[in-house]
């Protein structure tokens, strides 16, 4: 790699990923719109050389032409990653996830890139019938609008790998914790239990299976990969994840430690946080473990890392520029 | 079924659909762009009553709107249907299959209407290993921004179904033929030999093997399935297709024949005819099968079934108004 571009790179995947390519001496090229990135995550980052922050969003054509200058993979981690909301606001996956990936393609074309990998979800699998469930499960039926609108940018992904000899490299992830993490369970428990330590609203009946991935086990998969693939045009598909799973009862319970709190704890109830929610998350991970990956850290401790960057940075607990204009 | 919106209910499975349904004494609301719709294919229908026809697209939202008014379904068939040349405008298959659908998605959330059957294709398959091939085949990989843009569309209609409550029917179609076909290799073959009768050139080797199935076979499968599945919220997906194939080269001799006529025959080699083309079609229809469906004409009967409206009907060899503006 000599030039990454990297969308949604002040996230949280997408900031962890352009520190540690700028410290192995990449050039990144982070493409932020800073809806739910914060440019606290990558202000040590861009004061290396050779680091480069584009503010927009990828619709905007030719912002991204302008970021693909040069460049020879784009890691495309921009997405709208609200997967309870969804059915508020239908068109928000469609034109954040699948419309934004065709035009990431579509700049790609114009600007003679053609390696791409792309943040897919192990939600495509919907409620599957195989567990750990493989890449080549049997073709599921889509239960959420962000996991639709992920599968479509996969589709498209693999259409452009075909059609035009890309390479193509698709990872369906487990949820991600680790540093930088502000968005999903964890966060919002930990978050909840700051507000009112005496007690916590769970969705569902505490019973969900989840399993979680530490981010720099991810990047570790993602950059393995990359590294595999670089001269091999066509798509490669990986679950990336662990293979253990909790249930959203051990979390709440490793977070009240944490916070040496004992709160009452009320269910919604159902065995479905919300519509779309998966009672049960097990990616099989044979495959990227084939490329000889293995994840450094193990869900508890994931969520124990992840509380400590917590309790270290107060300041993810202020609303974002965009989240304080609304 | 009281009232049906048909998009593309001027094309070939359209029209044909909007006159069966008018003849059961069902209202019917046509909307037809006329990109490959023809007039000629609907004038007969629009003579009968409770058959409205509304000329625009299915992305303008407020036309659509209209016409969803007091309908109990929406059959979507309005769609880019060119697959070989998806490559040349990559944006087409995006805007006229994936965003059109969640068009006619959010239209129906906003007029109450609560059941779709979408025309999909078994081209989402992509190269599968297993033949015939059943809807729960192992998770494929696309292969054209065409099944690529479908897919997107059968999980948007998988999402709305799970999150909406809406009754989702999605059909993937072997290539139809019949009365009003005007799209495919039995076509292109006629026209080419009706061109020139001494030669005919072929993309690929000829031994594609391809599978066929009547239109009013098709349009059978596809009422019995909204007939069962009415009141039964939820995704409900269909493979539709003989489960004969033909190759290529029988397609040729059944038109050669017909035409009575001997053409050397000219191929451009390879297994595939153009990029995604899939060299081997044949899909499980236990599924359909299972609520009392058979075709009733075999591939042979349908191809000269097919020449025989073609020759009876040269009007199709005319330009539509839009072709005939470019």
């Amino acid at each position: 790699m000599r030039r990454v571009c990297i969308t949604g790179g002040a996230g949280f995947i997408g900031s962890n990923l352009a520190e540690r390519l700028s410290a192995l001496g990449v050039e990144v090229v982070i493409v932020e719109n800073f809806r739910s990135g914060r440019l606290e995550f990558v202000a040590d980052t861009l004061a290396r050389p050779g680091v480069r922050l584009i503010e927009g969003d990828v619709l905007d054509t030719a912002l991204l032409e302008d970021a693909l200058e040069g460049c020879d993979w784009v890691f495309h981690l921009q997405a709208n990653a609200d997967v309870r909301h969804g059915l508020e606001h239908p068109r928000l996956d469609l034109e954040q996830n699948t419309i934004a990936t065709s035009g990431v393609l579509e700049a790609m074309r114009a600007r003679g890139v053609e390696r791409i990998a792309f943040a897919s979800t192990g939600s495509v699998y919907g409620e599957p019938e195989v567990f750990p469930t493989p890449e080549d499960a049997p073709f599921p039926v889509q239960t959420s609008l962000y996991a639709a609108s992920k599968l479509a940018g996969e589709g498209l992904i693999a259409a452009y790998a075909c059609g035009y000899g890309f390479t193509g490299l698709i990872f369906r992830f487990v949820s991600i914790l680790g540093e930088r993490y502000t968005h999903g369970h964890v966060f919002d428990f930990y978050r909840a239990l700051q507000h009112d330590p005496t007690r916590l609203k769970v969705l569902g009946d505490g019973r969900q299976q989840k399993s979680y991935l530490y981010v720099q086990d991810c990047l570790d998969a993602m950059l393995l990969a990359a590294e595999r693939h670089r001269r091999e045009a066509g798509v490669h598909i990986y679950n990336l994840g662990t293979e253990e799973t909790v249930v959203v009862d051990d979390s709440i319970r490793i977070i009240a430690e944490h916070l040496e709190l004992a709160p009452r704890v009320e269910y919604s109830g159902g065995r479905r946080g919300w519509i779309g929610d998966s009672p049960l998350i097990q990616l099989d991970t044979t495959r990227i473990r084939g490329l000889g990956w293995t994840p450094q850290l193990g869900i508890e401790a994931s969520v124990r890392r992840t509380l400590e960057w917590l309790d270290a940075n107060e300041y993810v607990w202020l609303p974002t520029p965009s989240e304080a204009a609304l």
